[in-house]
C-alpha cells in the first residue's frame, strides 16, 4: 500500500469482510449515509442508481459484487452478466469483471476472488497516487484549474484521477485556484466535488457549466483537468457530458487540456471514440430537479450523459503507466501495446 | 399594430390603464401567476427579482414604471434613477428610460408618457415580427436549431427575438427541429422556453447546457440562434452566460451563429464587449436549486450571468433595421450610424 497522502481522507467503497459498504452519493452533501450490499444484485442496483459512480469505483464495486456472489454460492457466469450490463460507457466495469472472470475460469475460490477484488482496489489507489505525481509535474507554478464532474476519492478507490492530480498539485503549490463545473444533470461537481475538496482542505469555486468559456477568457485557469470513462486506441476520450465542450473552449483559449485515467480506462480494443456506446439516460433527469418538475408538463429532453473528446483536442493523457502527450494511435500503442 | 401571427399567444407585460400586470416568470411553468405593480418601486423590484426578465421586456416594464410614477405625481428624475439601476447589462433598460426622460424633459404629461410607453411596447412587437421575417429568410429548409435562455414572448412585448425567428422559421417549414439549452442557473430554457414553445405548438427538446457541443457533433443542428442583452459598436454581443461557449462550439463544427435583437439592444456608444459591465449575481443561485441547498455548506461559487461573444464568432446579427453579416465596426456603423 502506498503511504498516506495529505488532502485525502475519503473512502467511498469499503469491503467489510462479508458485505460491501458504499457511501450513498445520491444523498451527498446533505447526508453522509451508507448502504450495504450483501449480494451481486444489490451491487448492480447501486451502480445503476448512481449510489456508486465514477468509472474506477464502478469497476471496484462490481469486483466485490462477484465476491459476494461467490460467497453466497450464486451462479457466477450469471452474476458476471448481471453486473456487466449495469452501465455501458465506462470500460473499467468490463475490465474489472474480465479480471474476476479470468480468476473464476482458473478455478479460484471465494477467498481467492476476495484477494483479486482487493488487489483491484489497492492497485487503483496506487495508480491514482502515481498519476497525481505524473500530472502535477506538468503544471507550472501558480496555475488555475477547471475540473468537471467528480473524479476524486468518491469516484475511485481513493485520492482520485483528475482530482488526484489537483490534490498533488495543490499540495505542491503549483495549483493556486480550483474551479468545478456543476455538471448537470446530476450535479456531481456541485454535490460531490465541492464536498470532497472542502472536506480535504482544498478551496474551490463552483461555476455553471455554461460559464467555462467565460472563465477561460478571464485568464483565471490555465488547465482543464478531467477524468475518463473510456479512452480508445486512438486517444479519443469518452467522459461526462460537457467534457467535449470544455476541450473545444480550452483549445480556443490556449488553455491546456489534461485527461487523467488509470490504464483500466484504456480500451485498446476500441479503435476510436465513434465506436464507444454513449449512455442515454431518462429525460426526467433534465426535466426535473431533486424530484421537483422544473419543465412544463409534456416537454421532452435529449439526455446523453457522456460525450467523446477527439484526441486532437487533448494535450496530454496521464495514466499510472506514463504520460501520452498529443495522443494519437501511435502514442497510445507505444504505452499500451497493440489492440 | 402588426397583424396577429401564428404560434404566438403569450403577452407577459400588460398595461391595465392604471397599473402594470406582469406574468411572474419565477413561478412558471408550475403556475401561471401575475403580479400587479402600481408604482415605480414595485416595477424596479420586479426587474431585480426576475419577475420580468429579457432585455426588451425589462425596457418596456421600466417605461411603464415611469408612467406609474408620473400618474402618482412622484419625483420623476428620482424614479428614472431608481429604475435605471435595476440591472446593469441589458442596454434596453437605459434606452427605454432615455426615451421616457426625453419626453419628460420636453414637458410631457402622464398621458403623453403613457403614449410613449405604449409606443415602445408596440414598436418592440413590430420589430420582433420583422426580425422573424429577416432571420427565417436566412435558414435553409429542414434545419435544426439550438437556442439558449428565453428570448420569446416572455422576454419581449411578444413573439420574441431569437424565438421570433424560430416561430417564423417553424411556420415556414425551414426549421424542422428545435433544441433549448436549460440555461443554468435560472433555467430559463427549461422553465420558460419549453413552456412557451409547447403552448404555441412548436415541438422542442431540452438539453443540458454542457451537451451543446455533442449535439452539434451529432449533426442535428445547423444554426444556433440567440438574443442579446447588448451589442457593442464593433458587433460584440453580451448575452446570457453560455452564449460564448455556444459560439465557440458552433464555429468549431461549422454550425452558423445568429444573434437576433432589436436596435434598442444596440449600444453604439460602447466600443467593444470589453466595455460592457457583466452582472455578477448571488453565488447561492448556483449553490442552491429551488431554495434547496445542493452544494456543501461553506462552498463558494463564481456566478457571472452574462458573457461576451466576440463579433468574429457571430455569423449574422438580425435587427428590425436589417441584417449585419460577419459583423464588425464598419458593418455596424453602416446600419446604425456613428457613435
Amino acid at each position: 500500500m502506498p503511504e498516506p497522502a495529505s488532502h485525502d481522507t475519503i473512502r467511498a467503497v469499503q469491503w467489510q469482510g462479508d458485505r460491501l459498504r458504499l457511501l450513498d452519493q445520491r444523498r451527498l452533501p446533505a447526508e453522509v449515509a451508507w448502504i450495504e450490499c450483501t449480494d451481486a444484485g444489490a451491487v448492480r442496483r447501486a451502480i445503476v442508481d448512481l449510489v456508486v459512480r465514477g468509472a474506477p469505483a464502478i469497476g471496484i464495486a462490481a469486483a466485490w459484487g462477484v465476491v459476494l456472489a461467490a460467497r453466497a454460492g450464486e451462479d457466477l457466469p450469471a452474476a458476471l452478466a448481471v453486473l456487466r450490463a449495469a452501465r455501458p460507457t465506462a470500460v473499467n466495469l468490463m475490465w474489472a469483471l474480465d479480471r474476476m472472470q479470468a480468476r473464476i475460469e482458473a478455478g479460484a475460490d471465494a477467498a481467492a476472488l476476495e484477494h483479486e477484488a482487493q488487489a483491484i482496489q489497492d492497485e487503483d489507489l496506487a495508480a491514482n497516487r502515481r498519476m497525481g505525481v505524473l500530472g502535477a509535474a506538468l503544471i507550472e507554478p501558480g496555475c488555475g484549474v477547471l475540473t468537471h464532474c467528480n473524479t476524486g476519492s468518491l469516484a475511485t478507490a481513493g485520492y482520485g484521477t483528475a482530482l488526484g492530480v489537483i490534490r498533488a498539485g495543490f499540495e505542491q503549490g503549483c495549483i493556486a485556484r480550483v474551479f468545478a463545473g456543476e455538471t448537470r444533470p446530476w450535479l456531481q461537481g456541485a454535490r460531490l466535488t465541492l464536498w470532497e475538496l472542502l472536506r480535504d482542505g482544498i478551496p474551490a469555486r463552483l461555476i455553471a457549466d455554461a460559464a467555462a468559456a467565460h472563465l477561460m477568457r478571464s485568464g483565471q485557469v490555465q488547465w482543464v483537468i478531467i477524468g475518463a470513462d473510456r479512452i480508445a486506441a486512438n486517444g479519443d476520450v469518452a467522459n461526462k457530458i460537457g467534457s467535449y465542450s470544455l476541450a473545444i473552449a480550452a483549445r480556443h483559449h490556449g488553455v491546456k487540456f489534461m485527461v487523467v485515467a488509470p490504464s483500466s480506462s484504456v480500451d485498446m480494443a476500441t479503435a476510436s471514440g465513434d465506436d464507444i456506446e454513449i449512455e442515454m439516460r431518462d429525460p426526467d433527469e433534465l426535466l426535473s430537479i431533486g424530484g421537483v418538475r422544473t419543465a412544463a408538463a409534456g416537454a421532452e429532453a435529449w439526455n446523453p450523459v457522456f460525450d467523446v473528446t477527439p484526441a486532437g483536442l487533448v494535450d496530454v493523457i496521464v495514466t499510472e503507466r506514463g504520460v501520452v502527450t498529443h495522443p494519437d494511435a501511435r502514442g497510445m500503442r507505444a504505452l499500451f501495446g497493440g489492440a
